[in-house]
């Protein structure tokens, strides 16, 4: 392998003028669309590259308004609001003039305080304990990553059986390993297969709408996390009217919890 | 008592040239500003009363940008990408012209589908057989609400003492009732009070600064769900660096998950 990590490549930004430009990679594609962890990544990018940016993440909104078609993007970073160590960004990815996504962030300047964790780790078997998923995967982007499914993996047969609970269980890191930063730990908030899939064993066609990530990590901490695995939790909270949920929390290999993330899918029948 | 319920004349907006325009009310004060609530549902108000809105909310991220001013403020809707059952929000509240609160929201006509609960339905006492609080509240808006604690009330001392847990279960209706409606849902989303007070006994001074609520009710479950009382519960989940989250549940009596909610606040110590 030569050239840069296929997510460095997938996340780039360029200056065009007033805007940053990214564009579409065949690597990244998912059944319709690129992954939406990286079009996340790429509205965070567009808040991190940004000359005014003060401070790190600390939250994420990304809405996917529309369809992003193959080739070139505009991200337009906007910061709504300064202060003294926070920032409030607005930000819109837009094709043909289009909005095709919409974001809000907050960046700020972490500082030492008290802290501690509530979130129960799961206690469960080593990275290397778990084994990657045998057979073809469907899309693209799942390659890009390594995705070692401790309980809740894919529906051994989509026989339509309500299986009454959609809690996953994964390892996961870049494929090749790549250390972890502030952008691929927002993709890989989104590295987790719709719940309805997992609870209906029914392959209903759907999509992410809106999802949110809050950062708990520090830069130390992602520092500390390099090229090691996170812990993906993740479960639905509720089902109906064309529309569902789920939570999910993201911890390192050491159990320090890195982010809690929640997002809504619209589905069709 | 006479004219409009309090929470009507809370997120009342009137058109003032080509925006909205809203302002503080003594009855909604917090510490510092308005009760954050009543902020996240004038952003919502001001996505319902455009004359282009399709559909009903589906999800709401409002950022807390800067402490309001008594006063007037500005709420300014733009209708970011609208599809042929969706339409994407984005929302800014202004004073003197500078951002004090920015959103994002989702609108959907929503359809008939498979649906279920996964987050349990917590087994808890009726309403009736949970007590209000005794003594005088610290701040105004608490007053607009009933608020019965089962579990996790405020601590009984401010001893500093690490309890190891920040879950709170209350039953929660406005006061005096009135049918519950996506603003008051929306409001709603806010009222539990923050998980740092709980988790370490500790009266940190702190401020919410995003939160985003995702709706799963439909209008006819509104409707059924009336002037009764919500079950909300909440938890902590990370806290550190300044920062701590909770992700929350309400449901109705008849235990229908109506919301799921998540929000971080910045903490000072």
């Amino acid at each position: 392998m030569s050239g840069p990590h296929l997510f460095d490549a997938g996340v780039a930004l360029e200056p065009a003028g007033d805007v940053l430009r990214g564009r579409t990679r065949p690597e990244w594609k998912n059944f319709i669309g690129p992954f939406g962890g990286l079009i996340a990544a790429q509205a965070m990018n567009a808040v991190l590259l940004h000359r005014q940016r003060l401070g790190d993440p600390v939250s994420l909104t990304v809405n996917f308004a529309a369809a992003i078609e193959d080739g070139e993007f505009d991200a337009i970073a906007t910061p709504a609001r300064t202060n003294r160590s926070t920032q409030h960004w607005i930000v819109t990815l837009q094709q043909k003039g289009e909005v095709v996504a919409t974001a809000t962030a907050l960046t700020a300047i972490r500082r030492d305080t008290w802290g501690a964790k509530e979130a129960p780790v799961p206690q469960v078997p080593r990275p290397s304990d778990v084994p990657l998923p045998e057979g073809p995967t469907r899309v693209e982007w799942v390659k890009r990553y390594e995705l070692r499914f401790i309980e809740g993996g894919f529906p051994g047969a989509w026989d339509g059986g309500d299986t009454g609970a959609s809690r996953t269980r994964l390892w996961v890191r870049d494929n090749p390993p790549r250390p972890l930063d502030w952008l691929s730990l927002t993709a890989m908030s989104d590295v987790f297969f719709p719940r309805i899939w997992l609870r209906r064993a029914t392959f209903t066609p759907l999509g992410t709408i809106t999802m949110t990530t809050h950062f708990h990590a520090t830069q130390a901490q992602l520092a500390e996390t390099g090229t090691g695995y996170l812990l993906g939790q993740t479960q639905g909270q509720g089902f109906g009217a064309g529309y569902f949920d789920h939570s999910a929390q993201l911890w390192n290999e050491a159990g320090t919890l890195l982010a809690t993330t929640s997002q809504v899918y619209y589905f069709k029948e």
